[in-house]
């Protein structure tokens, strides 16, 4: 059902049901897992199993897919009404992505309009909004790359690549894009704590497609702006406020403040599915916190003395006027705010 | 020989020789090594068992007592000569913090100085140097927590503790001083890339001294600064050039870009013994680069996909304008520059 755009496939419809790349494993092991019921789909959300917010997006309306499988042949009497629970227990896996809402919203919809074959028609709307995600991550590819100038150095940080989209990636798209066109001198890579999203997925994603990265400490990159040995930071994220301002994973934001400071460009990727026009401004989104333990311990191994605390918030708030381009796959946004993002969603007949 | 301030001794003189506690392997265990001669002691000091810009310092003061042992006994004719070469070896174990070579000029002083016991001279004036380390600290301690307010939060990074220093602490000697007089909120601590000196010393010195502590990701702090849950960062330095520029522990210029954007002070508290007033400025200092390899691994395993470089600076460089106090032994100096260090210096008659 979806197009073969890496090498591998993070997220996949098969005759068994959705198989999963177990992220949590790269980049030592490639894993899949099989998940047969939307509970099992929401827990994998919540445990990182598939993460990046368009991913999440995806795999939950495969989940919806499974619901209707499952409840249609055990419940036929009721089985709308545990297809609507099982929404619930998606949407709830994880806070922070807008992506999850709104894809769980197109999947309600085509449950409300369903006709005599549910299931064929809901996998093919989750089939459908896969291919869309890939399509758009392409466009974006091509429009960040264009803000791009020839020999460039760029830093992305965390994963927002094909392993975080339905494939070929937010960010990592138009790294790909800029690099595929000769622009790119070198890029670097942040590891990325807590869970070294950097380090183990996109230096994965990026080894495989022959484009060398070199991964720094999350600490680094303000000595590396100082040195004038970057040009652009270029990050996906997991919501836009209508404001502009960007939730991204934790460290974003000291990014966004270290490239102001040395006039190095912001670049955030995102497709339109990622814009939250209902959420005025990034203060009000919900910040997920996640388990002390992720900081105190690393790969199954307490780093950490004994009797410490931790604070771990998963995603951090930039404001808009820290982002230099907004890259969607209709078009660029310079120095968003929330007129122009009003005006943008707007022209392209959206709800504001 | 040594005051017994801390719980424990990271640095001692024994019958046997040096005895080094293994920070590598803190807070997991707790290993000493006793060191017999001066190469053994530089191989402790390039692989990290001490660290740390002042206790490396009182490091190689011991290694040089171990040379004269080793070669008055063993080559009576040309000792000294193989003592200077041995001091040279020392000096050669890390290149940023001028510490080293600055217990190194004391101890190549009292050797020329030295009579008829020279072991024991020197041994004096490495135990010297040591005492007046922690005697430093402690005036620093005072000093640093004069300019915290009761009720302030504080952010701490790597260590620049009792393991960093003869004892007690330049920048949480300032924290323990603050702490006993009741003014900290909370203290936090950046865990601290690659080495985790923040996980693992830092907590590990705060918990045995019943002060509670937070750990964050390096990537945290100026989200928590956003969040106005913080008036100080306070850090130790390896070396501070006579322009008032910090040389420091990577991520340190980070902290200080993020603190300035958000209006939050930055305190780097470091002994007179740091201040480098033959270095005009910090973009001149040597920063020493470490192996990929703690980069992309931990704990001896592999983190990061294989097939990535990494850049592993071990410190960076932090501009004067940039510190908003510079506490010493001796006093505090408010937005360091060239002209105050030098005015500062010239009044405690030491050479400019």
């Amino acid at each position: 059902m979806t197009e073969n755009i890496a090498a591998f496939e993070a997220i996949e419809w098969t005759a068994a049901g959705l198989r999963l790349l177990d992220q949590r494993r790269l980049p030592g092991e490639e894993v899949y897992l099989d998940l047969g019921d939307a509970a099992a789909v929401a827990v994998a959300i919540r445990d990182m199993v598939v993460r990046g917010a368009p991913a999440i997006g995806i795999t939950a309306a495969y989940g919806v897919v499974l619901s209707v499988q499952q409840h249609l042949e055990q419940s036929p009497a009721d089985w709308r009404m545990r297809v609507n629970r099982d929404i619930e227990l998606l949407a709830a896996a994880r806070p922070t992505a807008v992506n999850l809402v709104w894809a769980l919203e197109r999947m309600r919809k085509c449950l409300a309009a369903a006709g005599d074959e549910p299931v064929r028609e809901l996998l093919e709307e989750a089939a459908r909004l896969h291919r869309e995600d890939i399509s758009a991550n392409r466009r974006m590819g091509v429009h960040g790359a264009n803000l791009i100038n020839k020999g460039d150095s760029v830093l992305t940080y965390c994963n927002a690549g094909s392993l975080a989209t339905g494939g070929y990636g937010t960010a990592l798209g138009v790294i790909r894009s800029a690099w595929d066109a000769g622009k790119l001198e070198k890029v670097f890579a942040c590891e990325t704590r807590p869970w070294l999203q950097g380090a183990r997925l996109t230096a994965w994603e990026l080894v495989r497609d022959d484009i060398p990265v070199t991964l720094i400490t999350d600490n680094s990159a303000a000595f590396l702006m100082q040195g004038k040995q970057l040009q652009w930071v270029i990050t996906g994220a997991d919501r836009v406020a209508a404001n502009g301002d960007v939730i991204n994973k934790i460290g974003t934001y000291q990014l966004a403040v270290a490239c102001r400071y040395h006039g190095v460009k912001m670049m955030v990727a995102a497709p339109l599915s990622t814009l939250d026009m209902a959420m005025p401004c990034g203060q009000q989104v919900t910040i997920e916190e996640r388990p002390a333990a992720e900081v105190l311990s690393l790969a199954g191994h307490a780093v950490a003395a004994a009797g410490a605390a931790a604070w771990n918030p998963a995603f951090d708030v930039t404001p808009a006027a820290l982002v230099d381009s907004l890259v969607t796959e209709e078009g660029v946004i310079s120095a968003p705010d929330r007129e122009k993002l009003g005006e943008f969603v707007g022209a392209l007949g959206l709800a504001g």
